[in-house]
C-alpha cells in the first residue's frame, strides 16, 4: 500500500454519477489510488434517498462505475460504508463527546432544511457519522471542497474532545481543499443532480447525443463569429480536449462559418472516446454483478480490519468492554 | 424460552446498584425471567459517567448483582448493550426516520440538562438509541416508570415512522406502567444516587450497619409512642418485613419505650437475611470474574442471534444491502 498518507474520500450514491462529479471528485479519486479508502455513503444517502430499490441500485452503479473508470481494487480500498457497521458503533461513542453547539452550528444541515429535505435526527447527526468515517481509518488526509471544511473541522474537533477525556486515541486527520473545476450543465448551470442538468458519466449511444445536442447555447447565427469563453459547449470540450484541439476550436468558433451544432458533435466525440472502454467494461458489470460484489469484498475485507482495530482502541479508551 | 411475550430492559450501569433500585425494577426483573430480556446499558451510561475504569466496573458489577440476586441466564437473557453492537447500527437508520421536532420535545434531555450534565449529542439522540435497543429484540412490553413513558411513545413513533416509508418492519413494543414503590433514602428524600443517601443492595458488615444506623429520624425521645408512618426506618422496614412483624413493629413504636436505635437494628437484620446469599455469591463472582463473563456470553449470543435477524430485516427495508 506504499507509505502515501491514507486518503480517505465518500462518494454519495444518490444519483446517477455525472460529468460534475466526475471532474470534481472521481477522476482525482482514480488518480489517487495508493492508500487511497473510497466508500460509498449508503448510510449518509438513506438521510435524502427513501426508496430502497432505489437505493441498492446506485449503490452498485456508484461501485461499478468507479471500477469501470479504472479504480483498482488491490490498490484502493473501495467499499461499501454499511459494510463496516463499526462506523456506526464509533457514531455514538463519538455523539457522547460531541456537544450540541458544535451542531447547532452546522452550516450544511440548515441548507439542506432550507432546500427541503426532512430535518430528520439523521440528517442533523451526519458530521457525527461522518467523523466516524474519517477517524476510524486513521485517515491522514481528507479531500474536501469548500462546503465541507466545516465538517472536517468538527471531525477535527469531535477527536480532539475524545483525545481530550479520555487519552490519545484518534489520529487528526488534516484536509486537502480542491481547486474546483466548474462543469457546466446543459443549462449553463453548475452541472447537478439537482438542477436536472447533468449527463451521466457513463451514458453512450443516442442517449447521450441527445443530451449533447440539447446544451444551451445563445442564437448567434452559424456565419457569425462566436465567443468560446462564454459558450457551455467550449467550457465542457475544453475539459476533454488537448491544448491543440482547443486552440483549433477556439479559431473555428472566431472564424465564423462554424455552428453550435459542429461544436457539439465534436464534444460528443471526445466524451465518447475518454469513456469507451469504462462504458464497456460498466456494461459488462451490469451483466455480471458479482464482479463487483468481489472487489467491493476485498475493500470492506481492509477497511473491515482497520476499523475493527481503531473500534477496539476506542472502546478500551471510554470504558466499554 | 415459554409462550410469554417478550418482557425487554435496561439497567444503566452508572453506579453501585442500591435499595432503590432493587424495589424500584431489580426485584421485578429476577421475578420475571421467562422471556426476558435484561441488558446492561453502557452505551448510554457514556452519556454521563466519564471514567473508563470506573463504566468497566460498574458494569461488571451489575451483571454481578443481578446474577448474586438469583438471575438466571439460563432462562433470562442477560446481556451488555454494547455486545449487540448492531444496536447502534439500528439506530443510525433509525435516526433517519425520526423527526427533530420528535427529539425537540423530549422532556428527559431538558431535565438532564437542567441538573447539569453536558449537553452532548449522546444525551440528545438517546432516545433514538433507546428505541434501537427495544425495537432490535421485537419486544412486546417494555416495564417502565413514568419518566420513561415518553420515551416509549417515541420508540413507537419511530417505529411506525419506519413502517410506514419501508414497509412492515419492527414489532411496536407496548409499556407497562410500574406502581412505583417508594424507596427513602437515608434522608428521608427518595433514594437516589444523585442524592448520595442510598444503601447499597450487597452492602454487609460494617459499612451496612453504619448506613443503616445513620438513617436520619425524628428526635422523640425513647420513652415517647412513635408514629411508623412518617419515620423513615419504618419505612424501609416495611420493604423487607412481613405482615405480622410490621404489625409488631407498629405496637412497638406506639408503645413508646422503643427507640429509633431499635428499630435500626431490626431493619439491619432484616436487610442482611434478605441479601445473605446473594451477597456470598457476589464475593464469589468477584473472586471469579469469568463466571459473570461466562454468564454474560451465553446472553449475548442469544441477544445477537434476534438482533442480527431484525437488523438484517431493517437493512434490507431500506436498501442497505
Amino acid at each position: 500500500m506504499g507509505t502515501n498518507p491514507r486518503y480517505l474520500s465518500g462518494v454519495q450514491p444518490s444519483g446517477i454519477l455525472h460529468l460534475g462529479n466526475y471532474f470534481g471528485a472521481i477522476r482525482q479519486h482514480i488518480e489517487r489510488q495508493d492508500n487511497a479508502f473510497y466508500f460509498i455513503a449508503n448510510y449518509h444517502a438513506l438521510t435524502t434517498l427513501h426508496d430502497a430499490e432505489q437505493l441498492r441500485r446506485n449503490t452498485f452503479d456508484t461501485a461499478a462505475t468507479y471500477l469501470a473508470l479504472g479504480l483498482d481494487p488491490q490498490r484502493a480500498t473501495l467499499f461499501r460504508q454499511s459494510d463496516v457497521p463499526e462506523v456506526a458503533e464509533l457514531a455514538w461513542l463519538l455523539a457522547t463527546v460531541a456537544g450540541m453547539g458544535l451542531l447547532e452550528r452546522a452550516v450544511s444541515y440548515k441548507e439542506k432544511k432550507d432546500k427541503g429535505i426532512a430535518a430528520s435526527v439523521g440528517l442533523f447527526t451526519y458530521p457525527v457519522l461522518m467523523a466516524a468515517d474519517i477517524l476510524i481509518y486513521d485517515s491522514d488526509v481528507v479531500p474536501v471542497g469548500s462546503d465541507q471544511v466545516q465538517h472536517l473541522e468538527m471531525t477535527r474537533d469531535i477527536a480532539s474532545s475524545f483525545n481530550h477525556r479520555y487519552g490519545e486515541t484518534f489520529k487528526l486527520p488534516a484536509y486537502k481543499l480542491g481547486v474546483p473545476t466548474p462543469v457546466p450543465g446543459l443549462d449553463g448551470q453548475k452541472m447537478s443532480k439537482s438542477y436536472g442538468n447533468t449527463i451521466p458519466i457513463l451514458l453512450g449511444g443516442k442517449k447521450l447525443k441527445k443530451l449533447v445536442m440539447s446544451i444551451e447555447t445563445d442564437s448567434t447565427p452559424l456565419e457569425d463569429p462566436k465567443d468560446p469563453d462564454t459558450c457551455n459547449v467550449f467550457a465542457l470540450y475544453k475539459l476533454f480536449a488537448t491544448e491543440a484541439q482547443q486552440q483549433e476550436m477556439r479559431q473555428k468558433y472566431q472564424g465564423g462559418n462554424y455552428g453550435y451544432g459542429h461544436a457539439k458533435l465534436e464534444l460528443l466525440g471526445l466524451i465518447k472516446e475518454r469513456f469507451a472502454e469504462a462504458r464497456e467494461k460498466k456494461a459488462e458489470f451490469d451483466k455480471n454483478p458479482d464482479l463487483v460484489e468481489d472487489a467491493l469484498a476485498v475493500g470492506a475485507k481492509r477497511a473491515r480490519a482497520i476499523a475493527r482495530d481503531v473500534l477496539d482502541r476506542a472502546r478500551s479508551a471510554c470504558g466499554i468492554v
